[in-house]
């Protein structure tokens, strides 16, 4: 039975303050690096092994991938940074305070922009400093102004069928380690789930999501790695990010 | 200009110690955490900036590199990892003490082991609980029982013409983080050095090594990025290694 392991991220600083992140390059909170160190070691003592990593460009991602990797002791896994990876780009929101924003638009539309499938946000403003076009790590792509879920699942899917399913056909056993919306994209391409489902999926941070795998690569099992309770504070968590307070 | 550079892993639990290490995977010191830190600082503070990183398998190379990616704002940096570039592999000497290894054997000897160009040490035991013939991540190589420079240079050589050379000539600026021996084994080759130059030339721990290229890609100048006395301490500590207390 092959299986495959979906991380997002620790919590990060602006998890933590409650900003629109996308594809800002903030770091992880202490919190967060506490979740990633408690991945690593809830996939050790399940006994977990990988062949492979892949993460964002993002520190947040690579961070806690790295964090794992040493509590497995298996710092020398081959790892490849992919873009594709990143979080959907929040366009003109990157920088904003959700209750602010909630407060200014409304909660229904922050509620659209975040949960609703094929609405992107405003688009980013040259001048915005949280304006990606300058990043030399992305000179190589056209960088987006502004990404629905659905512009994420067309650039995960291709990334997914290119890169990953021909080594998960070879057998190898791949963690990837990304963003909230990124593996949002991903399930919802995995489970086959409607629009409806995946905008009403949430992935908590820091716990790892397991899928088992038939021998035609399909999901016959998903399951976390976390006791009940733990898996609903962190759910209920990720759900009150975009409330008012 | 096209600058390489090169750096040698901060100092180890196991440099600390005095113990022959090679291929055993043991962690940096706190001295070694800081020297990483303060690589990365000075790379940064120089103006370097890198388009791809390599390193060895071995954490205290990767966990080296990690660090100064970090200090640089440049965790995305693609990096491969290659085991061709680990420490030489020390046999059966593994472990053991340096002081002791001079006292049981005397000074010569240990010198000739660890600065003679082409002598083995004693190959390592299939018991020895330092080997690695059944570590996972060489499965798909013959793990070395013990190696000279030359065995070192041996494996250097194809990595840098296969993987690193054509990656220059496009222009690619590289970070190579490795091990004090594999680095010696690069540092030979790229400056044609004889045998008896290269076993006297030592490579302090932490501190960035830069060369500038001409346009064939020959070295035309090499220095470090620390202050004179900064390197006279450095190579001092690196030089003494092997010494009786």
């Amino acid at each position: 039975m092959l299986k495959l392991v979906l991380l997002r991220h620790g919590e990060s600083v602006w998890n933590e303050k409650g900003l629109f992140t996308g594809w800002t390059d903030v770091d992880l909170s202490s919190r967060g690096l506490l979740e990633a160190s408690s991945a690593g070691k809830k996939l050790k003592k399940a006994g977990f092994s990988f062949d492979l990593a892949y993460v964002s460009f993002l520190k947040r991602a690579i961070k806690t991938l790295n964090i794992v990797l040493e509590e497995m002791d298996l710092l020398w896994l081959p790892t490849i940074k992919d873009w594709r990876l990143n979080e959907r780009h929040y366009g003109n929101l990157q920088g904003l305070n959700k209750q602010q924003t909630a407060k200014k638009f409304g909660e229904e539309q922050v509620k659209i922009w975040r949960r609703s499938y094929d609405v992107r946000p405003p688009e980013i403003d040259n001048k915005n400093k949280y304006n990606q076009k300058d990043d030399v790590r992305y000179r190589d792509i056209k960088v987006p102004s502004a990404e629905s879920l659905k512009d994420v699942v067309l650039r995960v899917t291709p990334w997914w069928k290119k890169e990953a399913l021909p080594l998960l056909r070879k057998g190898k056993k791949i963690l990837v380690t990304a963003s909230g919306n990124s593996l949002r994209a991903l399930v919802k391409y995995l489970e086959a789930m409607s629009e409806n489902e995946i905008v009403e999926f949430n992935i908590p941070t820091g716990i790892p999501l397991v899928y088992e795998l038939d021998k035609n690569l399909r999901p016959v099992k998903r399951y976390y790695l976390a006791s009940a309770k733990e898996l609903k504070a962190a759910i209920d968590k990720v759900k009150n990010q975009g409330k008012k307070k």
